[in-house]
């Protein structure tokens, strides 16, 4: 396993580290960051919440700034950082914050030149998951969150993967980016111009077409700057409540989209992860 | 009054804003942060603790890393987070990270080219908390507590000044700098070669001709890089134990100089530093 630690700190009893390895995925070397509480041990494996974060960030915005480590620690759940896109001189680019570098968007993509590396479907669907599996004292119980592109990343990817994750839940997410100016972007960029691929990457879509009934929770903010033209959660909440799906939709007076807004809920999500991890 | 309002982020029911002023200690525009508590209004003013950082932050690294919101929310104290330094094109600075901009280390200086700009001390002892008693809902109950840099600050300010703070805490803090590699470049750049004066700021000199007892409580970590070098605990602890100083000095494994340390045991300081601004 080529697998190198960057850093390590202890943190709430227990330790948060950064590793670095070579992706098969994306061709090119990546860095996560890793929660362990101080219950994990080869002979209390705990469960895992992939964290997956939203435009510019890398593996350290959550862990610096969330404030999840002691709710973690006091529930023993393990949390995985995943970068945002494939890096290095060597991977396509643009200027843009919200295309290549920092903007992945948790899809394979199939256009020139992003089509290269740019496979976080891949990345977070399979070969991160094998990779902590076989390296740290985790369990199979996983559950998925995010923050805005992270956010749709979650619950996108725990639609299309029924059964792989035991619930689901995000912050200010990105829940329909085919309606989204920062959705059409990037999956015209990645994907080109047919919209039925997009489909395939759209949570309110994957929502319509979704026999399983996954808990989800979302969390929003009222004063978030991007909610009207970006965020769209009514079009996702509509096909929900439409549907029955055991959805908890909140809105919050005066939040907006930073991770302010993240560490004044993050320990709700992991409390409601926790219960669902451990059922 | 000249302040203006850079970013307003609703945190844990309250606030934390940003705001820039030109500062007359200094002579240039500084920027800091302050998190006001939901409970705080002009009917109930609340009280105010000080934080100082350390090397190379600003007003930011402590609000956004510390995780102290959720638990001064439910305190009801107000938290004020300063820069580090003067700052600006036209403000002597150095290369080294622990020299010049960033590195203030809450002295006023009296060697050019430090001595137009590097006055930290009156900005911080005076000039901040008469701006912040005019402009926001608090009281005259005030604590201080610091991180590295900015522990020595807080702990020289309070030993300065008996009567001024409720109480201090610091983690990991520059005890003894007339001792200590950065504290030795710092004070010669800035105060010159007479180590009578270097004294004036040395913690652990303050406390040798300390007559008050302030609550003071300081947290180190054991495995902090910096700990033998330059930050030498022990040379105050020894003072403090042969004066019966009412110090709570707590040594913790495993953790380092980071603000994963800081994060792991801010509770305990804004618990202590509650009940000392509340009798």
């Amino acid at each position: 396993m080529n697998l190198e630690n960057v850093s390590a700190n202890k943190s709430f009893g227990g330790w948060h580290k950064q590793y670095s390895h070579q992706s098969k995925s994306l061709g090119c070397a990546m860095q996560f960051a890793i929660y362990l509480p101080p219950q994990a041990s080869e002979s209390n494996p705990v469960p895992v919440l992939y964290w997956l974060s939203g435009l510019t960030c890398t593996d350290e915005n959550f862990m610096q700034k969330a404030g999840a480590h002691k709710m973690a620690a006091e529930l023993g759940v393990a949390i995985v950082a995943p970068d945002t896109s494939p890096r290095g001189d060597d991977v396509a680019n643009d200027d843009a914050y919200d295309l290549g570098q920092g903007a992945g968007f948790y899809i394979n993509a199939t256009q020139a030149p992003w089509d290269k590396h740019y496979r976080m479907y891949d990345y977070i669907n399979d070969e991160l998951p094998e990779l902590i599996k076989q390296t740290f004292p985790v369990s199979d119980k996983w559950a998925i969150s995010g923050h805005s592109m992270g956010g749709h990343g979650a619950i996108m990817m725990a639609l299309r993967s029924p059964g792989k994750y035991t619930s689901v839940s995000a912050f200010s997410p990105i829940v329909n980016p085919v309606k989204s100016p920062w959705g059409e972007k990037a999956f015209t960029a990645y994907l080109g111009t047919d919209k039925a691929l997009w489909k395939e990457y759209d949570s309110t879509e994957l929502l319509k077409k979704s026999d399983v009934k996954l808990p989800l929770l979302i969390d929003q903010g009222l004063s978030d700057n991007f909610l009207a033209e970006q965020l769209k959660p009514q079009n996702f909440v509509a096909v929900a409540t439409e549907k029955d799906y055991p959805l908890t939709y909140r809105e919050h007076e005066g939040y907006d989209h930073s991770y302010y807004f993240i560490s004044s809920f993050i320990e709700d999500h992991l409390e409601f992860h926790s219960k669902h991890l451990s059922s």
